[in-house]
């Protein structure tokens, strides 16, 4: 698939979020971290907010603030909560049931990539947003 | 990521080839089998046949064998012949040195995304064409 940077823009607004401290910050400090569009940031924070990872305050005086503690966030948290399917490889439907390839190809690789993602998730698992702060701390 | 059927069609595509034992077959037969246009399958050929996977023989009479025994070819061999970047996440460019978030978060991530493509790897390694086909027949 190729391969986009969601994961390592979603990571980093946070790792930015938990730098600044309990008072939180903003889509726009945040954006000239990363040196992107407000825009993008305020999507994936939004994303974040669905899944509780941050807490959005409107207005004049808004902001965001982390809405649990950062070694409570792990990596593959933060993918559930950026990327709707996070799958590594899609499987086909099934277009020609007179073929006897086609009927088995996704029993056959339906388990085989799910291991794929358990794997990717079960390597995110192991990291904090606190292990990544604190490296930069 | 937008996870794409590009590696569930190439694994279709060499088991119907696999399928059809020693003779071969051609991407006629095959583009039937994902009930897709023939110029999706030759496109996915010539990247296999650039990697060593199968033989393409042109001409009226022309058509795909594998290039290797089918218990040696393995899921990940296929990855990467037709993934010319095989990574789960992409890193973001170092765009503000100013930024101490963003001057370490390619350094910070890079070993996680690393070992999240080297998970995929080996549950991949693990499976052979010969085990789909057998499966199959």
């Amino acid at each position: 698939m190729a391969a986009n940077t969601r994961m390592a823009t979603a990571v980093q607004i946070l790792c930015v979020i938990a730098y600044k401290g309990a008072g939180g910050t903003n889509a726009e400090v945040i954006s000239r971290s990363l040196q992107t569009n407000p825009v993008v940031v305020r999507r994936l924070l939004k994303s974040m907010e669905q899944h509780g990872l941050v807490t959005i305050r409107p207005g004049k005086d808004g902001g965001v603030q982390l809405a649990r503690e950062p070694d409570t966030i792990t990596l593959d948290d933060i993918y559930r909560a950026v990327e709707p399917e996070p799958e590594v490889f899609a499987l086909r439907p099934i277009d020609n049931p007179k073929c006897p390839v086609d009927i088995r190809m996704k029993g056959l690789l339906g388990p085989i990539f799910r291991a794929a993602d358990s794997a990717v998730q079960q390597t995110l698992n192991q990291t904090t947003l606190s292990t990544l702060v604190r490296a930069i701390s």
